[in-house]
């Protein structure tokens, strides 16, 4: 009597019948979390569903900034993008929300951290190197394992059994995760060759359906961070939203690829991620100008690699420490001017400026 | 009096130039060699051309067919592209000619091979590096480093002076090279900013110019190698073709890229390959369904290397011939069809299907 | 009733009761195979103890000079230690006896294979992993894991209570596994300050009871395989047994290291491989003198992965086939003789030569 | 007249006539530098040498600590050998006196920096690569490239010829180079199979005549630095003479290897580092202990690129910088003790101890 758990809560069915399972069976004083990312959906009403269920607390937080300082953009400077295809907009969530969860374990003096994950996937394993790596103290639960929920459906079952009350999935076509960073949305298949209907995507547009006309962004790049957007000054949650805006209308950043995921198994997976296609293409541009042969050969195994650890919940790690000291070193290079055309699903580069630039005139 | 050499003759200027001077100046037997590997010009006025000029005798001959077979299609199964952006397409027509240069010197009997280079650029390193490889007893003659012809202008001149007859440059608003697999289109300039004017392309549209309907590609690949466009057998060379005229009139195969030399010096570079973007696409898409997670995160970094010894001159070494083996081994495994959307400039995988496919259905 | 299982069979304690459990409790028809692949032990009285135990028939093979040709020599010829200090013996045995094992599977007809592995090791894992390569139509079964006997200690009980006969272990000092290619000698603790006790070796000789005159070894290496020595030419088992020999009195060969196993976790472990030791010594200063720059400087990359690939029970991979096309077209070139000092634990290159050498004269 | 250069000068005959030629021929006033890197000679006689030839002023430093601080140890963070064999002794000494040189040119007002490398060999390299790093607007001369004194036995007649003295080379076998670090000593061939005389080496005794005894030297790291050994705290650069010696009376330290100069050609160099040996092994060992299996498996990489930046004059790159930043994070961790046996040649972890340890003990 009296242990307590911190709890990671999406307000999701499955985190509901966390908060659930672990006041009502295991007996445990709940503390959840919620953090704010960037993602549709208000965070006030899951504070009341939480102490509706039985939390003790439930705390919410506003980590937009955090994210988009200590996530988003580490990994822009290290042009970091799982297979080419996955902006990791989810994977680096993850130890935000971890920490973030810690910090309340901590300070609410809980002996154990608990989170909605199930089976050998990704969100597991991500969860489990991030509780290691942070707090090894800290005992992780993860309450659908041990409620034997091992599919979606069976949480349905499970909430009307316990009456447990939830809100009937929002009639979005398919399940789908989203915040700052870019949205996943899961096709109710995994086969290589149906396409997915013309509805499939939330954030862009077809390219059947953008404008007749080119639009040119202008992105002045300082220390391998974008700071201004069309001369504008402003901080990275807005100008990633901006980048978002005007990406989606030109049907920039749409990506249906054949995943790995970490323990191997292969998936398709549908991503969106204007802002994520247009800041790396002109961070990279920027880069060939301001970059010497030797380092720009070197460092693509280095940005795949802090891809990788991103993807398999290794942010804590010493090597991605150590990669993101590699990379801040080359950044304070990265300081100019990239001019983008956006047009019918293309973020063309169009013009480099930079006070740095190794492009020497050629000689008449 | 009697030494021979086998010279790579394009036909310009300053291959007309070294005609002469080895004839004339040298005092050498030349065997000129001239090669069909797509480009526009028709190659019999060179054969005349040579002979008038001094040449004992000038040969022509189609490669393309070994072009697209030997040096192409193991830079496709490789992913072999320089830098992200130059399908290679003139570093690896280099070797080849170099080949048929040095088959002619070694049936006419020269001790020496000559070719059109000049100062520490690419073109010349790729001939010494090409040349120590494949006959290191055949001493390389540059002869417009020995007349000190050091830029383009002073061929005219020197032209001029001793009544070699060439024609003007033909009205293309740049100079350009060009053959099967792709175009480089040389800016007057080298600065970064300002966009090449509208008309600087040469095999694609602009893409407001490009239809409103988008075209789909069935691209069938066995063992690696693209086999059937739109369910139809093709040859590499017809093939190849097919897929610049379909890709060109959408767009696809555009690139404006900042470059480094072999030596580390960076140029602005633009090219056009619509078949090298639309297979290398095609052939990474069929890869991602077929070869297991470690392969594909291991392979990039061979890729990027294939790319390197490619562009460096290093086609005949022993490590680009030990990375062919290895490339090759895995596209054993690279079979099946990709569908391939064209459409405004971009050329977006849409379907995917293998009899190796690795994407198990998703358990329920 | 009438079910099959093919059972790998090493003769220990816990694969004896893998034969009891597998027959009496599971009804299986077990097909015992027990490799000599150059340990100590005589395999005979194996078959014996089999089939007194309930094996249907107990098959025994000398597999030293397949394990020899095509597994420790592609790892000579690949430069595969993995983390510098664990030749790999065991690691690539356990592919070789799988493939024997499934093919008794395939002729007797078996549903299942079986082996003696429990727990998340790294046995465990590459009995799966090759498995899943070679026969994925075949189940495995892990009996220890079954029966629940979790640690070495309770196989003991399990057998005493189950009237299983079995040998008390042998009065070496600690366990070890032993093969043609190198031993494994287990310490009873894994910290890393204390030293091993002066006989837990049992191939090498301490340095300070090695004789004082320095042994001269003559290896000549065709195609990167060492082929003779001391001007002998011998097969390999026999040529890695003399080396074995000739290292072992010179006190050559041992490793005491931190290793990380499959999973991550660290251990320490003793090692010894004279042999290894001699011919990678041997073999890497013959490609120092015959490879050139470019391929010296990349192929550590692929070594390290062969090794890893190796260590993790991939064996059957295309990368790793794959790799063994790249390290066999550079071994091509690997052709020469090499002068090795053996002397107090040393393996000193003396002297090489080879009709492929590099290294031209320095000009005066 | 009045223009200035900076050179820098060892006191040997080659650079005694860099003073003579830029003074008496050239008209330059001559600034000489002069470093105490831990060489043998006395650095006072330079310095009348060079006033007496003419140079206007004559430098001479200690800049053994710096060398140690800023060059040796973070060689051995960063594991830096080339091509296993060699710990860069030289390649690092030349980018420090490179920064003195300039600092006297800039103090003093010099157009010019000047040195005695010859040819397209290493040095000459890597002063031009340090040179365009640090100070791109002062002008490099390489004087005898000027007099075309291609050769050392040319130098000889060229200072006999203007009256030049200097003295006979000292008696030993052969020409070498030394200073902290290590020691290289040039054989009079470049042949792969004769073995250096008995007396080439210098710092190490041979194997057949090392003591009976095996000595044990504790060594103590933190942040990845050697700070202790046998529990006595040290500054680096005591550290290193006192391992250098106790390392030599163990014939530790010696190298024979065929080596890859920048431009491709092969040589057989040797070297001795009985610090660098000791050191490396013991930094390898205790980063085994308490880095990750994933930072340990990608780390070589890093390391190979660190000594070839180094090696090839890159000292001063952003990419060696920022690999230092890398190499900086990963060494926090590196902390703890290193117990080595040296005996007969042999350098042995015998046992490692660290706070930071990740070796868990085996469950029972």
């Amino acid at each position: 009597m009296g242990a307590k758990v911190a709890l990671a809560y999406s307000g999701s069915l499955d985190t509901t019948i966390c908060v659930y399972y672990l006041r009502a069976i295991r007996g445990l004083k709940v503390f959840s979390f919620s953090a704010n990312l960037g993602q549709a959906e208000d965070l006030q009403p899951l504070v009341e569903r939480a102490l509706q269920i039985g939390a003790e607390a439930a705390h919410i937080a506003d980590v937009r900034e955090k994210f988009a300082q200590e996530y988003v953009l580490p990994c822009v400077r290290a042009q970091a993008v799982y297979e080419g295809g996955y902006h990791l907009f989810s994977a680096i969530s993850r130890p935000l929300i971890l920490e973030e969860v810690v910090k309340i374990a901590r300070e609410e003096g809980c002996e154990y951290v608990a989170h909605g994950s199930r089976g050998l996937g990704n969100d597991m394993i991500r969860f489990q190197n991030g509780l290691r790596a942070l707090a090894p103290d800290i005992k992780a639960v993860a309450p659908l394992e041990e409620i034997k929920l091992t599919a979606p459906h069976m949480d349905v079952e499970y909430a009307k059994k316990h009456n447990i009350k939830f809100e009937e999935p929002t009639k979005t076509l398919y399940n789908m995760e989203q915040n700052l960073w870019g949205v996943n949305i899961q096709m109710p298949h995994d086969r290589p060759w149906p396409e997915p209907p013309r509805n499939t995507y939330v954030w862009t547009v077809p390219v059947s359906e953008t404008p007749a006309k080119e639009e040119i962004v202008d992105i002045e790049f300082a220390d391998g961070n974008p700071v201004k957007v069309n001369g504008q000054a402003m901080a990275p949650v807005a100008l990633i939203e901006e980048l978002n805006r005007i990406g989606g209308r030109h049907g920039v950043g749409r990506y249906d690829v054949i995943e790995n995921r970490i323990i191997g198994r292969k998936t398709r997976e549908i991503y969106e991620a204007p802002a994520g296609e247009i800041l790396l293409r002109a961070h990279a541009a920027l880069e060939s100008l301001v970059l010497d042969k030797e380092t720009l050969h070197f460092k693509p195994l280095l940005s795949q690699k802090y891809a990788e650890l991103a993807y398999e919940g290794h942010w804590f790690s010493p090597l991605r420490g150590s990669l993101d000291s590699f990379f801040g070193g080359l950044n304070s290079r990265v300081t100019g001017l990239v001019r983008v055309g956006l047009h019918h699903g293309n973020a063309t580069i169009r013009s480099l400026e930079s006070p740095n630039t190794l492009l020497e005139p050629r000689r008449p």
